[in-house]
């Protein structure tokens, strides 16, 4: 058996960055900027007004106060979008609007609050002003934004690896951009094998179970920002596994689940040991010891061979859903170029007991709350790796030592977070 | 002016649950189950083996052990998916794989290494084994998973608000579902207004700024589970206003940016007044202070009349995220069916100062980092809310009370979360 850490290492060592590619930037959410970003705009472009008011010299509002009004001459109206041809100077000013460029001459904008416009313009009748009073002095660029205030033309803007979130996608539309590169998205093909599955939606045999696994799987590779794509259903023989092997073999990476534990039916090892390379078997962890992991010959997707990474997860509903979260799940983040791949997790006090016979690391399903600023983890019941159900109650997963013999109430434990259910935060 | 809670209720009070659809189970990630799920089936539907091994009745296995193993007659072998339909009596086995039914008569199931399978078939190279020594004793039970101890039927399996992960699919898979009824996806149209506006990818004229708010906005609406869909740049034209806003009349939420300040050219709450119903102007907040909520005659997908939310939100880059965390991202939840629509928030020591001048409650982009078990905030430096590039920066909001003047360094604040960046955990 080999420990989490060596067999994670082992399959990152296996798994390389995608290639780039560009999409628009709105599908790009999640994805991992590709080249530093340059901006060829100064943001804002041009000094601009912060509020409504007017654009006037400094100087012209030396004195000024609500019962001492400096008087200056309305020459023009600029809103935002327009320039403004005229020139500010001495007993001038020119109306602005929020986000107008500042006039050539002026130096600082008083806002309409800080005039007399409002009576102004009703004694005006809605005629426009040739006159307005300031009351009160301005210093030199107040309510002025000046221009590459926040972008400044030719300066690094997003630096490679950065994860594009929101803000990013903002930011590239202020650059001007409606594309970006971007490292791929993983296509992640999803196998499962088993005589007794039958797919979701068909009547169901005696003796046989729905095939779950596929979408748990599934659904985790969507939420991590990768593409699942499904290729159904193996039987337990050669033949079938290896013609719906072949469907995956342009994927970036393919997931089997069951299929490689020590059963005589268990051909998912005997395939890939003829179709590929083999890499670990036994993994010092409770659910997941039995995991495969491999390369398998395939081709990239103009045709080209290169070998395709394989994770074998166990066919237990919970046990292919943990070890996802273990290792798979960081090796799609590597593909999509993250530099992070570490979950949540918080330290909790355990409520219940959890006994850990076989010396290995045991992931228990556990419901965290945080109680007078403390994690509490329950565990969520039965703990046999059948029960997804148990998936779905927990909220995180409580992880016992391998050297602990158990984990007892009231000892603290690390609780890896499936969820950040806001509420426990 | 009003609180934000005051706005937050007057908005949500408008904002009705969306109508339910069905949706594939792996299209429906992040949706909330619109109806109770019971079960059809039992999982597993038959009793069965946790384990490769051997299917006794453990009255057999008195007195087995390493040294004395008790001999039994094997008369099958059943994999996963089928079913024997031999009968185990005294002084009988049945091979049996994981995940394959309990024959008949069966009431325990003893694995492979705790019986001399491995050196019977090392001895009968390759034949099919006829006898079997079992090497322990086993209770009536061991190793076996009983019919419905994952799901029963007819029992809830999952109930109706429930927030659909990988779990949620992973079991609505196990119960055969392909499709799910679940809360409508809302549909959120946006539009920025304004003269000074280009759209991406265009050259860019003296005096004119990229519209970027459009798809920061729309990241959010998408990032929260949401579909934007964009409706462009209105210009500050009444005409061009109510063109562009007709176009999203059949949306579930209408998003506008810009238009909602004092300035002369500020035309969507004329229009609004026009289309439908005015709702409030000025939040005690900053960013965010000119913010406007109505609804608008528009029609469902149908073309039945129906009042659709409005929210315009300021025309500043940073205003309107800020304002969509706060508002918006309540509303669209709400429309989902979520109950939950809290952001995770910490409590942080304040590295720089805030000041507070205008007794709003004002949020301030910060950098959060977890230092020796304590949340530290910083600012990310100039907090114009024309600079969008500290929302790139930022991976949380700083939240200073409406009545406190100033937040000095040292003292403890409430962030709002933007991101769980993972490390800061």
């Amino acid at each position: 058996m080999i420990s989490v850490e060596e067999a994670l290492e082992k399959l990152l060592s296996n798994v390389d960055v995608l290639a780039k590619e560009e999409v628009a930037i709105l599908d790009s959410l999640g994805q991992v900027l590709a080249d530093d970003i340059y901006s060829d705009v100064d943001v804002p472009p041009l000094d601009n007004s912060a509020m409504d008011g007017y654009a006037v010299q400094s100087s012209d509002t030396l004195g000024a106060g609500p019962h001492s009004p400096r008087l200056l001459h309305v020459i023009d109206t600029v809103a935002a979008g327009s320039i403004s041809e005229s020139e500010v100077t001495a007993g001038i000013a020119v109306r602005i609007m929020t986000g107008a460029p500042v006039p050539k001459g002026a130096d600082t904008v008083i806002r309409f609050e800080d005039t007399d416009e409002v009576s102004r313009r009703e004694i005006s009748g809605g005629q426009t002003i040739t006159e307005i009073g300031i009351l009160c002095e301005a210093e030199v660029g107040l309510n002025i934004r000046r221009a590459g205030e926040d972008i400044s033309r030719g300066s690094r803007i997003l630096a490679a690896g950065t994860v594009i979130r929101p803000a990013e996608v903002g930011v590239l539309a202020s650059l001007g951009r409606s594309q970006v590169t971007v490292i791929s998205r993983p296509v992640v093909a999803i196998l499962s094998t088993g005589d007794e599955l039958v797919e979701v939606g068909q009547p169901l045999p005696a003796g046989k179970i729905y095939n779950s696994n596929s979408y748990s799987v599934a659904a985790l590779v969507r939420r991590y920002g990768a593409v699942p794509r499904m290729l159904g259903i193996a039987l337990d023989s050669e033949d079938s596994l290896v013609t719906a092997l072949r469907r995956g073999l342009d994927a970036d990476m393919l997931i089997t689940s069951g299929g490689v534990s020590v059963g005589d039916y268990d051909v998912v090892k005997d395939v890939l040991a003829k179709e590929g390379e083999i890499g670990f078997w036994t993994v010092r962890m409770k659910p997941g010891k039995p995991l495969a992991f491999g390369t398998i010959r395939g081709s990239d997707r103009r045709g080209v061979p290169r070998r395709i990474p394989h994770l074998g997860l166990p066919g237990n509903p919970v046990s292919s859903m943990v070890t996802f979260e273990v290792f798979a799940r960081p090796a799609v983040f590597k593909m999509m170029g993250k530099k992070d791949w570490t979950k949540p997790t918080v330290e909790a006090v355990l409520e219940d007991g959890i006994v850990n016979t076989g010396g290995r690391r045991v992931f228990t399903r556990a419901v965290v709350e945080k109680r007078e600023g403390r994690y509490f983890a329950r565990l969520t019941g039965p703990q046999g790796s059948g029960v997804l159900t148990s998936m779905s109650q927990a909220n995180g997963l409580a992880i016992v030592p391998e050297d602990w013999a158990e984990a007892r109430p009231g000892d603290i434990v690390k609780v890896m977070m499936l969820d950040w259910n806001e509420e426990v935060i």
